[in-house]
């Protein structure tokens, strides 16, 4: 069974800069290998209109889904609705969904849905919301797009409410086991197990311990349970 | 003066399936930052022949530079070098250079030089050697196109040594301050703080305190320290 794609479109200016260092990726992925959708690409842009479309084009094409952060909020660079809008060839202005979300919000604060905020009513037609539950303001499922908050608290809340609704696969299950031995010493025979479970997929990742000591984490990941397991019986007895 | 611009590509299934934590792209920002290279994208894409390739190419040809990160170990697994190589149209082969280098390191750790550890040393032709002084398995830069590895002490080390080699630009200068309201609060005015100041960039970045309290960091880049020190002055008569 083939899972359903994925791609991650990031918008942001302060991570390019360096100045914030990205907090949505890595929760995504977690989530997305849990419910059997392969993240195959991330892809982290600048706030520029054609940049956004250009991303939000190949990117929604490319994959069955395509979730974004970041861009949604009330201020002049908060420009991610509007580029998905003109991407995905839909309309775009205040709903009144929208809007009566954020009316109740800002009633319940004592605060006033300005002009400003209002901005964050500007939904395409046709989309489906995304529940916010940390600060109201939604996001939106347009076509394939799924349109989510930069924050990371409240990507996360939104995400938890959107995936119950996605079509998920088989999730790919992981076992590890640790090597004291240098990667390039159990490269080949590492080589030759992978060959012989071509339906899994082989990682080695080297690491060194504070002490100076160092040596290999060996991930085995596949859909199939049991050849996981024979594969990792492989590397126990080869390296164990 | 516009700077040079610079894509990032990161390979690593690792990371796409939330296994590990992508650690260099935010190094990587802020020292560019710092040497005036503007990082325009940062692309995360999966351990297959064909993506890297496809990805190299249209990364190298839009910016002055693209630096890579993973995929150079001694695995059947690490394929970037060959990519790059089909990519940019370079041949590759063991190359006595890189070679003399693993055949050093490893004598001096009494450890023998086989061929999985051998594989360090495929290099293209015409490429020129990123030193790492961390486990010796050298980088290198083919054309516009930077290849170092993905464990980040070994990352950081090689980017110390190419960095000097570059050509930078103006540094991007910011300034920052933190503002006690709601960032719907502030939004209009400080639109039209940064339509005064075209050269600059204006970011609001909202922020929730562990007490419930919130507010809005504002952030002014640009290359103009005068221009950014002005446009402090106005944010901070508004909302200082």
């Amino acid at each position: 069974m083939t899972n359903p794609t994925a791609a991650m479109l990031v918008i942001g200016d302060e991570i390019l800069s360096g100045r914030t260092r990205e907090g949505n990726a890595h929760h995504l992925a977690g989530e997305l290998t849990r419910v059997g959708i392969d993240l195959r690409e991330i892809r982290v842009v600048a706030d520029g209109h054609e940049t956004i479309v250009a991303a939000v084009r190949a990117l929604a094409e490319g994959h069955d889904h395509l979730f974004t952060s970041g861009g949604i909020g009330p201020t002049h660079d908060d420009i991610t609705a509007e580029a998905v809008a003109e991407a995905m060839g839909a309309a775009i202005g205040v709903r009144d969904d929208a809007r009566a979300i954020l009316a109740a919000h800002y009633t319940r604060r004592g605060q006033e849905l300005n002009e400003a905020r209002l901005r964050m009513a500007r939904v395409p037609e046709g989309a489906t919301l995304i529940d916010n539950p940390v600060s109201a303001a939604p996001g939106f499922t347009l076509g394939n797009v799924h349109v989510m908050a930069g924050v990371p608290q409240i990507f996360e809340a939104m995400l938890a409410g959107l995936l119950p609704r996605l079509a998920g696969g088989a999730p790919v299950l992981s076992q590890s086991l640790g090597v004291d031995r240098g990667e390039g010493d159990i490269a080949q025979a590492l080589g030759e197990v992978a060959a012989e479970f071509p339906a899994l997929s082989f990682g080695s990742y080297p690491f060194t311990r504070p002490d100076g000591s160092h040596g290999v984490n060996l991930v085995v990941r596949g859909q199939d349970g049991a050849g996981v397991g024979a594969a990792m019986v492989r590397l126990q007895e080869l390296f164990g």
